[in-house]
């Protein structure tokens, strides 16, 4: 490993930490003190103090008194993948056209760590979870999307994944056993789609599929998600495979 | 100004130039070169390939060859906004109530420089721009809550802030005379609200009203955009503006 990452003296030193700091906000944090930033991010309170108010100059936080806060400016860094990025241009439009066909919300993501990061959504008028954005991070072990991109990965990586999680269950449906998961993943590698029920969000079905370049290679998941009160396990697979599968190939040409 | 800033020595030097490298990318260059990255933040080569490396080593800089590109993980800075910030998580369930009501796009924004960030969106089913979303940025000043959002400014700044500006015109309806931008600026602090009639856009017609917090200070606008095939501007006003003025009232006790 050591060998194969870039030299020290090539590493900026206040990147990384700078980037921790911005991190180390969050929606039971949104308002931190010099103090809570250094034990957030295992920096000194003198560094943490520098961190913020470099930020604080550039515009990314904002200080009232002792507290310190993120600023709309930090906006800026996660549009510049949007507006930057191939993915999210791509899949943005038929992710649009799928959803609205269906009248059922639909998002696209990639795998980052534990998460599923999503790169794009849209809820088609209907409010499931209108948190759901670009940005927004689901547990991967119990999402749709993330079964799929997992069920991507060759089987060895599988196993060190699910050997490294916590497995949390997100309700009481979320499969928290290992094997049952590795089953699972298989199964979604060899069926070529995931079905999740209510394993993230209780009243929440989910049907995903990975999203293949012309290489082949799956280069990210996407889904439609309904209310379980609105359609069974078998109707979602009946009613949302085949145009999902459809847009899937879709968009293997583009990718 | 000068000694009114932080000491140099208490800012960190790397985390400037490491943010002004991740904002380089967008959609005109999503894949940049060393020597691009080089020209665009204002660094040496060496500087560069060094900020280029450590982004990379943190994983929000993909490399393939010679080229360098934003990955997803980018989106957790923006995240850490819309998760922290008490500002869009109290706006946003106003702004879906009120877009469905009235079956058309709502969006909220504040000012950052010569911008307004959009912090809340939804389209309500229609797709009017579909990329509009939290992180996206808009002129100022040809945009609805641009205008309410300059009109709360005191008066000698809105002159200031005309000045250095461009006054780019995005349609032939932009306008782009100082004077007369100042009048509708004014126009705007006095009724209280703004109309926008394809400044912005052609098609988009908008009406927008600053929200104020409990003490009264602006701090941040809210807007309904139509489709101008489907409204006149004295149908939008009729139509769209008493809703929007009751949000306003009631987001000013939460605020």
């Amino acid at each position: 490993m050591e060998h194969q990452g870039p030299l020290k003296r090539d590493l900026v030193a206040g990147l990384e930490k700078g980037l921790a700091v911005i991190e180390s906000f969050d929606q039971e944090r949104p308002r931190l003190t010099i103090s809570e930033v250094a034990v957030r991010t295992g920096l000194t309170r003198a560094a943490a103090r520098r961190y913020l108010l470099t930020l604080t100059h550039l515009g990314f936080v904002s200080q009232d008194r002792k507290m310190f806060a993120l600023t709309p400016k930090v906006l800026r860094l996660g549009q510049s993948y949007m507006h930057s990025a191939r993915l999210p241009r791509i899949v943005e439009p038929e992710l649009h056209k799928l959803a609205y066909a269906l009248k059922e919300a639909s998002s696209a993501g990639v795998l980052d760590g534990n998460d599923v990061i999503c790169i794009a959504a849209t809820s088609a008028g209907r409010v499931v979870s209108p948190t759901l954005q670009p940005g927004t991070r689901v547990a991967a072990h119990c999402s749709g999307n993330g079964r799929v991109l997992l069920a991507a990965l060759p089987p060895e990586d599988v196993d060190a994944w699910i050997k490294r999680q916590d497995l949390v269950a997100l309700t009481p449906n979320t499969i928290t056993h290992p094997e049952r998961l590795r089953i699972e993943i298989a199964r979604a590698r060899s069926l070529g789609y995931a079905c999740i029920d209510q394993e993230l969000e209780m009243g929440l079905r989910t049907v995903a599929v990975p999203l293949r370049n012309y290489k082949g290679e799956v280069v990210a998941a996407m889904n439609i998600s309904v209310h379980a009160s609105r359609m069974s396990m078998e109707q979602l697979v009946e009613h949302c495979l085949p145009p999902l599968l459809q847009a899937q190939a879709h968009l293997r040409m583009l990718l």
